[in-house]
């Protein structure tokens, strides 16, 4: 008994050293050290440190030259300033309602002006009143305050009885990871898996919402799962299998443990870590490419205001959305102004099924926008590869738990591609015998984030053609989430499907999952006032006599009344095009002006509608919708994400029905991908990409690049091997 | 009655001299003289003119230094060489069946050597019998001959009773196209128009096969319809229209003239030019761009085989299909041994029905490989714009209709591709807090052609990554074939659906159609016995109790036992991935290695599968289907596919339903697009492009392209413009 209590002191001493070590070490990467001049209570912030500054200069031509301590807003979408931020912090921290309580913001965010203000307010105007929009818990309680800056008037925000938890903020991940270490059981569970205390990594996983616990309806709950980092940069692959830890979120009380795969061992380490320092050098198969502009990019950013070829918008980071895209126009070649193709655009929420229904995943059904902030997860871009040369780079400023303001250098890149794909093109053949070959190359622009949500990357692409054409692409790439099993090899296994996934590599299985990303897509083509036609592709039969053919398809045009019609599900043997047009705006020739939605990229949810997480994630039921423009409709799983029961839900709101023939539409789109892991995603995927394209249908007169001109030898650069090669 | 005499008698005169003129200037582009030499009995044969050479020697920057007349075949699938088509010819011309014949040769290509030849041919290895394989037209009847070219033995092929003829020569094309001109009622109708002959360019159209007329069965027939150069290098975009001309394509002589559409003005040729030096010069948008390589690419071309990274192919010409890939392998990273994973992969068919039951449209259902030879109207790639810089280029040589060599200079290209994609990459995030951030640029290897059947332009991609992943991409460009109407705006319009199109101008409409290309893949997974695993992605509910999920999805593998187990036709709600494997080969742990095919560009025909047009391309019924290797199934739409009545398709030969278990397998996929045009693809289309995958699944024991490195700085080019700039 002696030496079990000396045992048992040895641990707690140990594990209160070491979490103390690991929060420390915990700590988000944040090259700048901008907002910790300010006097926080905290006296030394997670988001100051920059000891985990990536030391390698040569690949970082990104010179941030940008202090932000200065920056100034100039228009009414520009996001909060570091200034506004730290007022927003003391506003808060004076208010009656945050005194002597315990509180935590979950979002600070530019409270945006009313979309009318923004879309009559012009360059050289007042800017509208900055407000910030801000999500606080206070003594548990869950607020949204609109606070004017300059009035520092705090107005409470009615959200109704919304069941669910705001967004996590990044401290609550961070110390929710680490507080099983607190508790003894959980660390003998650890080490009698043979696994040490200082080699454990472990992942706040959201627990969704099943309604099978009492304990769900009255506690912030988060599970905790852990791996071994022994020998690997890569711990996902080294699951601690069946064990998991509840964690009440708000205490960070360990409310119960699971302990249950004690027979399943610790996958190896051998060959998981990806790391280019971990691999044997190989000569490099491919020699160095480059994307090269001797005269440098075409493309302005002006605070964010993106300007390129005929496009114009505006461009900010988001903590939620990761990038949100508004005022998008685009240059009529014809009249040479300026058009408007969609107010707003950005990613509304992931849905990320796990489809293993056994105690230790059933759970994993991420919303990671609003569970965990799609913004919040986008780490700094690796110029030269993340973007090419050329990429002009974008931080974003996003606010601690307590309202410090911290910055995420590099967060969004802006950049032009050319890859030798063509724009347009024609020969004359020997038919006609014409000497005609003209050839236009495709240029576009793409801005980029990347996400790194615990496991999985997510790349974040925008791409406007200067034909019009916006492609909106999302790569898929990181680690597996995976599994461990007893099994080595797949003679051992007799009924494969129980496998739930796919054997990859001894002891370790890549659990089948889907993803879903849902776009929301404030159109506002060449106007506010539009309609969603579903141009339905259909076979007629021809009349006896009418023609040698006995069928042949047509477009029978249907303008949808009322949001029920706009629920669209895709069918390859009943295709529609779907088009956003504005029903009062026509062509030379009579055609309403539109943009259509071509969808790529396609996955339908297959989980029952009843399914808990289905119900949470019902805003995939359809991969189309359009509803009629609703300010407080921006975020397709509802306000408060975490832990609701689905009430909220874009499927919710478009039940209702409403008109929406010529009216302020809005189009939500969801990408979908079914993955079923195989060996060539071990130990880090290949990157899986899809996409839809926003392209416009009778928008414009005729060909908008007719004019652009071909390639010339004499405009291209003169290269040489740097000296350095 | 005097002066009516005169005037046929102008007419008469002046058609002659116009029709000698027009055959003179309609010659295909064909830089090289090579094969001019021969001593033909064509005097001046249109393939020895360089009359047209493209005079812009700056932009042309491949200088071919391939000679061609010393060229020697180095593999089993090398085409035919230059002399080797010369003897074929001269053996041709002294043979019993051709000696005082009327002959024409629709097809010289070599004639592979059996499979099973030329994958146990190695390199020192002597070459197999060179033979060539001809169709031949004598006397109004096909004959499909082997010739021994050392030996000059011919042999007659049984083809068995198929109807249809072969794939029109270029001669058929050309001379079909003026010969109207030599009717006294055609030149009087087009007159009529107000079309001055000096302006009339005509355009062969394949007639099809309807079984409404006796003619279609004892005649090889063409259409003719006209257009108006007046004012525009885009006649396409000024039609005739309802003027159609009835031929017999051997005899050329006029059937019937169809001319119903007095009344249907010509559309203007304003803002119809496309070329460059037509346009009003604009300031470019964009700065230069250029793909840079400062130490050159990274790929060899070794006569045709073609090695980059960890692929080796072999790559050649040919008329019908455009370009064939063959003995497609991978090198395994692990074991560096080279793996196959493809025998042979090509362009089978192109279906292209256009959705206009009415008389001048109806039997516009191209079939653009077997009708007018898909290689045939591979036009020279323009340098810069068609390929970046630093691209390969390879020459095609076919044989005319008599059998007379030439070159078609710059057909293909190769060249590596890099746009700013991400090969792989992962970030650590704020929650694990290690400071981990490694990415890999992602770069490819890109094999094009770019063919343009009369209007339309199709970009053939055949993309290399290095991560195993094959992507097969048809990009759509060129003109929209138009029709011509009265209406000048919409709101003339009472019945929209009867347009059978969309008005993209005044008196212009783009009428509906689909396109279909299908693909040819033998696959052989690494060795020839493959099975096809058709993985269904379902949902399974769980049983009461067992799970706080109602549902989640798995996969389930069948392995297909005969052809009609492999006729996919593809449904969201229904999902699969679909697997070749080698079921003789694991991976380490157990799982069959295989490739999948991972649909992309998704769109199915909806026409009765009972109407003349869709047996004739009922390979499109399904987008997969799966049959046993047999070498006489290589064209999908048959062997003989002009105006064939569709017995000899893809789909006659899987229901037969033939045995695909462990056996040599050929994989088909049909890439589809519905267009609706709209305003935008006038007067000529921005590219529309579309793609499918072959995709490693459990190929590899891991990810393949681990060991690649980053970019480095210090790697990259040093760049300036050009003085010249």
């Amino acid at each position: 008994m002696e030496r079990r209590r000396l045992l048992r002191f040895l641990f707690l001493i140990f594990t209160s050293i070491f979490l103390f070590f690991l929060t420390f070490l915990n700590l988000p990467y944040s090259p700048s050290t901008a907002g910790c001049d300010s006097s926080g209570n905290h006296p030394s912030p997670w988001y100051c440190t920059n000891r985990f500054l990536l030391k390698s200069p040569t690949r970082h031509l990104h010179k941030s030259t940008r202090h932000h301590s200065s920056d100034v807003p100039h228009h009414p979408l520009d996001p909060l300033t570091l200034q506004e931020f730290k007022k927003v912090q003391s506003i808060i921290k004076s208010h009656a309602l945050f005194r002597n309580s315990a509180y935590a913001l979950h979002s600070v965010v530019l409270e945006e002006p009313a979309k009318q203000t923004v879309l009559t307010w012009q360059k050289g105007d007042p800017l509208p009143t900055r407000k910030a929009s801000v999500v606080a818990r206070v003594n548990g309680e869950a607020h949204v305050l609109s606070i004017d800056i300059g009035a520092q008037e705090v107005t409470r925000r009615e959200t109704g009885h919304l069941s669910g938890y705001p967004m996590m903020t990044i401290e609550d991940m961070t110390t929710a990871t680490w507080a099983p270490l607190g508790n003894a059981d959980f660390n003998r569970s650890i080490l009698a898996r043979g696994v040490k205390l200082a080699d454990l990594a472990c992942l706040p996983i959201s627990s969704g919402w099943y309604g099978t616990s009492e304990l769900e309806e009255k506690m912030r709950l988060i599970k905790i799962q852990c791996y071994s980092m022994e020998g690997t940069a890569n711990f996902y692959m080294r699951p601690i299998e069946g064990l998991t830890v509840l964690l009440d979120l708000d205490t960070k009380r360990v409310v119960e443990i699971v302990d249950k795969g004690k027979s399943i061992p610790i996958p190896k380490s051998a060959n998981t870590d990806y790391r280019f320092s971990a691999q044997n050098k190989q000569p490099n198969l491919v020699n160095p490419i480059s994307i090269e502009q001797p005269k440098g990019p075409s493309f302005t950013v002006d605070d964010h205001i993106v300007k390129w070829a005929s496009w114009e918008f505006h461009l900010k980071p988001d903590p939620r959305a990761g990038v949100i895209i508004s005022r998008v126009k685009v240059r009529d070649p014809g009249t040479g102004k300026m058009r408007n193709v969609m107010y707003q655009g950005f990613t509304s929420e992931l849905f990320v099924p796990y489809m293993d229904p056994t105690d230790a995943w059933y759970f994993k059904t991420y919303m990671d926008a609003g569970e965990y902030g799609f913004g919040l997860q986008a780490m700094p871009l690796d110029p030269l590869n993340d973007c090419p040369r050329n990429a002009y780079y974008m931080d974003g400023i996003f606010a601690a738990g307590d309202g410090t303001p911290y910055i995420r250098e590099n967060m969004v890149c802006i950049f032009e591609s050319y890859g030798g794909d063509i724009g347009w093109r024609h020969s004359e053949s020997p038919i006609t015998g014409m000497e005609i070959r003209e050839v236009r190359p495709k240029v576009t622009l793409v801005v980029r984030m990347a996400a790194s949500v615990a496991n999985y990357d997510y790349i974040m692409d925008w791409e406007f053609q200067t034909d019009g054409l916006i492609r909106i692409k999302v790569g898929l790439s990181g680690i597996l989430m995976v599994k461990g099993t007893s099994y080595v090899n797949m003679n051992e296994v007799n009924q494969e499907e129980n496998l739930y996934g796919t054997l990859l590599s001894e002891n370790v299985i890549g659990v089948i999952h889907d993803h879903y990303i849902t776009y929301r897509l404030d159109m506002d083509v060449d106007g506010s006032e539009n309609s969603f036609v579903k141009v339905d592709i259909k076979r007629q039969e021809t009349s006896p006599g009418e023609s040698p053919r006995k069928s042949y398809i047509k477009a029978v045009r249907n303008v949808a009344k009322t949001e029920k019609d706009a629920q669209i599900k895709l069918k390859l043997y009943q295709p529609s095009e779907f088009h956003l047009i504005n029903p009062a705006k026509m062509t030379r020739v009579g055609n309403p002006v539109g943009y259509k939605v071509v969808p790529g990229g396609t996955a339908a949810s297959l989980l029952d509608v009843d399914d808990p997480p289905q119900k949470r994630g019902a805003f995939t039921n359809n991969q189309i919708w359009v509803t009629p423009y609703n300010e407080t409709e921006y975020w397709a799983g509802g306000l408060f994400v975490y832990q609701n029961k689905g009430e909220d839900t874009l499927a919710v709101w478009s039940e209702r029905d409403r008109p929406i023939e010529n009216k302020d539409l809005v189009m939500w789109y969801t990408l979908g991908f079914h993955h079923i892991p195989c060996q060539e995603d071990f130990p880090i995927m290949p990157t899986v990409s899809s996409s839809f394209d926003l392209k416009p249908v009778n928008f414009f007169e005729s060909n908008p690049i007719l004019g652009a001109p071909p390639n010339d030898e004499k405009d291209l650069p003169i290269c040489k091997a740097s000296a350095a090669a």
